[in-house]
């Protein structure tokens, strides 16, 4: 029968008498700080089950969690949101280590951002133990720190041969965590990756987890994944460990997103058969089909070579990088062997199509796969190119006669994944205000105080003069006219929070009544940390007379916080006594990095004692994308010979995997420093002009320079790559 | 007449309509939030007052602050408690920059604890603007973070000759800030210091005012210090900028506490006479008596040369260090000139007097000083030994006929400064409770999670895991039995927030079942920033395998954290893959560091990966005492070998001023690097066996080793200083 319980004292009562059969039905309504322990035996016949009075009407926030222990126990219709857990884990499919759940289902339950604060905690969101346990129909959304979304561990010989059903789930937006940790769903550990774990995943829809680069990271024996759409997702389903994995009949669609990836195999007796990708960018690691090398005689945790695996009948349109033999280095010097690639159709409509051989691939047996359109191929034998038609079928895949993949079942979507009963929309669709602020006293304070998400500030001409931090909790745009003057007598302007974002334009910014304090800076981030990322933009402003302190920068990161983009346009920096943009603040050697997509363009540094970027991403951790930076347009003058200048350097860049720098202009300026790292870095830095002693400090390779130009008088025109003059437009 | 308010808005309009001679009544009560603007004007004759109801009965908390502006203005027996500052100011006597206040008076205004969370962010308690301004009777207690408690500023020309006067007022404890920016009273900037202040600061009394070097930085002209009182205070009364100061009959008592200061002297027509000192054992720049060393043709930030200044009739009781021509180095080149020391009494009860001398000294006239001891004197000519009599005056100074200081005037004390109606003891007095704890799943968290300040939670034998972190924002001391094992699955197992502290006792701690996390840490620092300093005390306790991840650290610091003391004794370290005790946390290169007193005593370190103790604190700040650590009859064996010890030590300490590692065992180790960088650090490392091949990796000046053993048979008995083994006792 149904009991319903209305606060936690009832709840506990009825988890104790509660017989198999029954429901404990949780009354509608916010359950706020609860811990839950559903520890009980229900039979195969009679489960017991824990439910919403209605579903999606029960809530559970603040300081809450999940236990779930015993056999035949079914969760359904919950939504966590507004919280987190005390523990590392919201819901566990086990009490402890000692007493697991068997035979057990989470179903039509939802999590919503039940994120602790801080970004670089460890925190799974569903992790099962025990066996034979079932997470369906459920949802998962804005997962935004580190650890697994979804775990399957096998500590234990109980949790072995689990057979874990895992189905018909919405994994939602993940955003890119900048660090390794952000996997969206890992069924086991390295250590125990030699043990058989059976699950299935089928039928699930992951929507743009882009947490790292393995959305899927399976590293155990013998699972299979099925039947799953992964949807502009910046990752790849990742055969990191385990032999005898089975992938079939997943559906990945890239819609040419930058960074989006395929299947990625490791070890030995592996499956890909049947599988339709489309429109997937990503290369190296993040390739459409991506074969690694391996490490002869591999440790646990490192990369066990390909044997004995088939690649058959998949189907790949418009897919740029197909990656064989990657990661072929020292340590990963072992060839795939005794594998086969059979069958598969490489299909363009005019995108190029790279096949990437980075090891001798003679260990792999090409056989009959077909390209539409000639391209290098990997292999003497084993390709053709025919003139192949594509016809699409009613779940949306493309499929050619004889060759490829053909998707027949039902696809996972956005639709029949996850519930009915609540949004799978994460961007707030709220229409901005625009604010207006006159001269004055913490006048854009104010009205910074009085918006909301996505608001413009619109200034006048005249001075703004601040004594008060203006913390940002939300997105909001500053927009000045030209004679829009911002001043402060505080360290900081502005702080972005977590959940806020900045973005100014036509101001300008002078720091001469500011402070002396070595902590000044104009934006800051939190100090604390910010489990979401943030942007931040600045076009056609001014920043000027930096100096009440010799370490006043203009922009400064702390440690746990993440944006996904930093972009100065049209802007001019002059007479700054520290540095310009700080983003190095992540000293633990792990990975961990404090900014994405960095862009430079049409700025002017002049007078600046400090660097005018500092980027820093230690370790040698795999990950992540780490790092894109591109400096167009641009006139560097004076910059990076104060004293205090501890990095000695106008640019100062650690363990970047992506630099352009070009069109230039670089003027008795200190050199641009760079220790390009792990992984294939790219640094080229071209078509600028150099008038001073000292151009680059380089260690490590992926350095490639061409036509700069040296020394030459600076009424010289020199052209760029683009045809426009070189320095700012 | 009296206008009583009841809230803001009454306030208010109170303020646009009070005529001179009136008074604004703040209701009893809290007022929360509130910013309060008193601008308006008062005559000579009729001053126009805001007071509270009753005096101590009205407080302002929340995020509040208040400026005064305008003429002949009272403000008076407000409590500012329980909040912050919106701004960086609390009480500030200008509106603007434009907008100043004149003949205003700040009395009996109490401000405690009244900071923002951020320790390093600069804030200012009182900020005298303006001219003829008093403050007086006011008690400031618990200043934590960055800032000057009161300064007079200078800015423009309507705050030179301002003639301000502070007496009366209690500055009460302020903890030590570990950076600059700690000093308790400032008047004038670097920038400004060639103005005339003409500020008397009189009849105060500072108690335990630890911030910085400086208690007083004097940085403009004119300004006099006389009869204020200066009880156990880690700094000095310091001339840093400006001409023609006037201290007189300032009373110093230091009671033999480290580092209690006196009278620093730069610049010139300074003028010292008649000041009594006793009991202060402070050194270099906390001289009981210093006089500098200048920078020739010194910019305003940098040190002028003593010229034309006198030291006359003071008085100095058991002081252990006169420091003369302190601080000469290439850049401090200039001795002190034309000026003189005269008819001083030094004076010693058996404790030693040391007169250093650190330049020529030539250009200091010595006259007629007087020592009741020999000791080696400064000068040929100008000193003698007399058999003096002390006798003690009813103020409790002490003073002998015709030499030295006989202090006349009252001397301000605990009781006649500061309020009546408020308290100024700053520690608990409560009484701890003992919390018994069982074995089993988070009853330690249970546990702590019940206790309050000061609780002892004992354990019995068994194991305690822990799903859940301990956060401790109060002190508490956890004792167990040897047999108590505390496990965890977290990151971290205790997190000391602020306000928080930990001892443990008796524990064994095992990392075993611990996550495997980058971030792993048995005990770190709230990762937001403490204002509050803490303590750590590890004593007896048993800490092992801490492998879980390749970075898992036994204890590890945030950012803006400073503890007081770090001291682990009698315990036991081994199997860690990360750091024991990471204490380097403080990038920035502007002399901030995590820790000031570090013990190990009776340890020992056994197969750590990473290093033992990394300390670092960096720039060449000279106004902190930056480090003090001991190691004493330890043993360190297979410490810093691992492959991802980025700092390839077994110790690596950069900027501490103070080491002493004696007694100990270092075998099959990486080396100990230190950088002694700016000031005159000590780093003696005496009594020691090495048996391995590489043993220090030293940069920098201040370094002694000696009676060291080196790569003898580890069965060899070895005797420490202290007639003990080497090793552990
Ligand atoms: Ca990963
Ligand atoms: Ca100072």
């Amino acid at each position: 029968s149904d009991i319903l319980v209305k606060n936690q004292s009832e709840l506990e009562s009825a988890i104790k008498t509660v017989k198999p059969g029954d429901a404990i039905v949780m009354a509608n309504g916010d359950w706020r700080n609860i811990e839950i322990l559903l520890e009980t035996n229900g039979t195969a016949k009679s489960p017991i089950t824990l439910r919403a009075q209605q579903k999606g009407k029960v809530t559970i926030s603040g300081e809450s969690n999940l236990r779930i222990a015993g056999n035949y126990l079914n969760v359904e219709g919950l939504v966590f949101k507004n919280g987190n857990s005390p523990t590392s884990e919201i819901i566990a499919f086990r009490k402890d280590s000692k007493k697991l759940a068997y035979n057990s289902r989470l179903t039509e339950v939802v999590i919503d951002n039940f994120n602790g604060p801080e970004r670089n905690n460890v925190e799974a969101w569903v992790v099962l133990f025990g066996r034979n346990n079932r997470v369906d129909h459920c949802q998962f959304i804005n997962k935004r720190n580190q650890g697994v979304t979804l775990t399957v561990r096998l500590d234990t010989d109980e949790s072995a041969e689990n057979k874990h059903q895992i189905d018909h789930n919405y994994f939602g937006y993940r955003q890119n965590l900048g660090s390794n940790g952000g996997e969206t769903l890992r069924i086991g550990t390295s250590h125990n990756s030699m043990k058989n774990s059976q699950s299935i995943v089928e039928y699930n829809y992951f929507d743009k987890c882009n947490g790292e680069h393995e959305i899927i990271s399976n590293k155990s024996n013998q699972n299979t994944y099925r039947f799953n759409t992964f949807f502009e997702c910046k990752g790849t389903l990742t055969m990191r460990h385990g032999n005898e994995t089975w992938v079939e009949g997943n559906v990945l669609i890239g819609n040419g997103v930058a960074f989006t990836g395929g299947i990625r195999v490791i070890n030995e007796k592996q499956t890909v058969i049947n599988n339709y990708c489309e429109g997937l960018t990503g290369n190296r690691f993040r390739g459409a089909l991506t074969i690694m090398n391996g490490v002869p005689n591999s440790p646990l945790n490192r990369y066990v070579s390909v044997k004995e695996s088939n690649v058959t009948n998949n189907t790949f349109v418009d897919c740029t990088h197909i990656e064989l033999g990657a990661g072929n280095d020292k340590e990963r010097s072992e060839s795939p062997q005794t594998s086969t690639i059979k069958n598969n159709l490489f299909y363009s409509n005019g995108s190029p199509q790279h096949f990437g051989v980075y090891a001798d691939l003679s260990g792999i047996s090409f056989e009959n796969n077909v390209v539409n359109k000639t391209t290098t191929f990997p292999s003497k034998t084993g390709f053709k190119v025919e003139d192949v038609k594509l016809n699409t079928l009613p779940n949306g895949t493309k499929c050619a006669k004889g060759i490829g993949a053909e998707i027949k079942e039902a696809v996972a979507s956005k639709e029949n994944t996850g519930v009915k009963w609540y949004s799978k929309n994460t961007e707030s669709t709220e229409k901005a205000n625009i604010i207006k602020a006159q001269p004055g006293l913490n006048t854009l304070f104010d009205a910074v105080k009085n918006s909301k998400s996505g608001d413009i500030i619109e200034l006048t001409d005249g001075e703004y003069n601040h004594t008060k931090v203006i913390h940002l909790s939300h997105p909001i745009t500053v927009r000045g006219t030209k004679g829009s003057i911002v001043t402060f007598e505080t360290n900081n302007l502005f702080v972005i929070e977590n959940e806020g974002g900045l973005r100014l334009v036509n101001l300008t910014i002078d720091g001469k009544i500011s402070n002396d304090s070595p902590l000044n800076a104009v934006i800051t981030t939190s100090k604390y940390s910010m489990n979401k990322n943030y942007n931040l933009f600045v076009d056609n402003c001014t920043v000027k007379n930096l100096t009440a302190n010799n370490f006043f920068n203009f922009f400064k990161v702390a440690t746990s916080t993440f944006a996904d983009t930093v972009s100065i346009t049209n802007s001019s920096f002059s007479k700054i006594s520290g540095d310009v943009l700080a983003l190095n603040k992540e000293g633990d050697e792990i990975g961990i990095y404090n900014a994405e997509t960095i862009i430079i363009d049409n700025c002017d540094f002049t007078d600046i004692e400090g660097a005018a970027i500092i980027f820093y991403r230690g370790g040698s951790d795999e990950s992540t994308t780490a790092g894109y930076m591109t400096i167009n347009h641009s006139e560097f003058k004076n910059v990076g010979l104060g004293k205090k200048n501890a990095s000695k350097a106008a640019l100062d860049l650690v363990g970047l995997q992506n630099l352009d720098i070009k069109n230039s202009i670089f003027e008795k300026s200190s050199a641009i420093k760079m220790l390009l790292t792990v992984g294939e870095p790219k640094a080229e830095v071209h078509h600028n002009v150099f008038n001073q002693s000292s151009d680059f400090e380089i260690k490590g390779e992926g350095f490639s320079e061409k036509e700069n130009s040296k020394n030459i008088a600076s009424n010289t025109k020199v052209m760029g790559d683009d045809k426009l003059s070189i320095g700012r437009k």
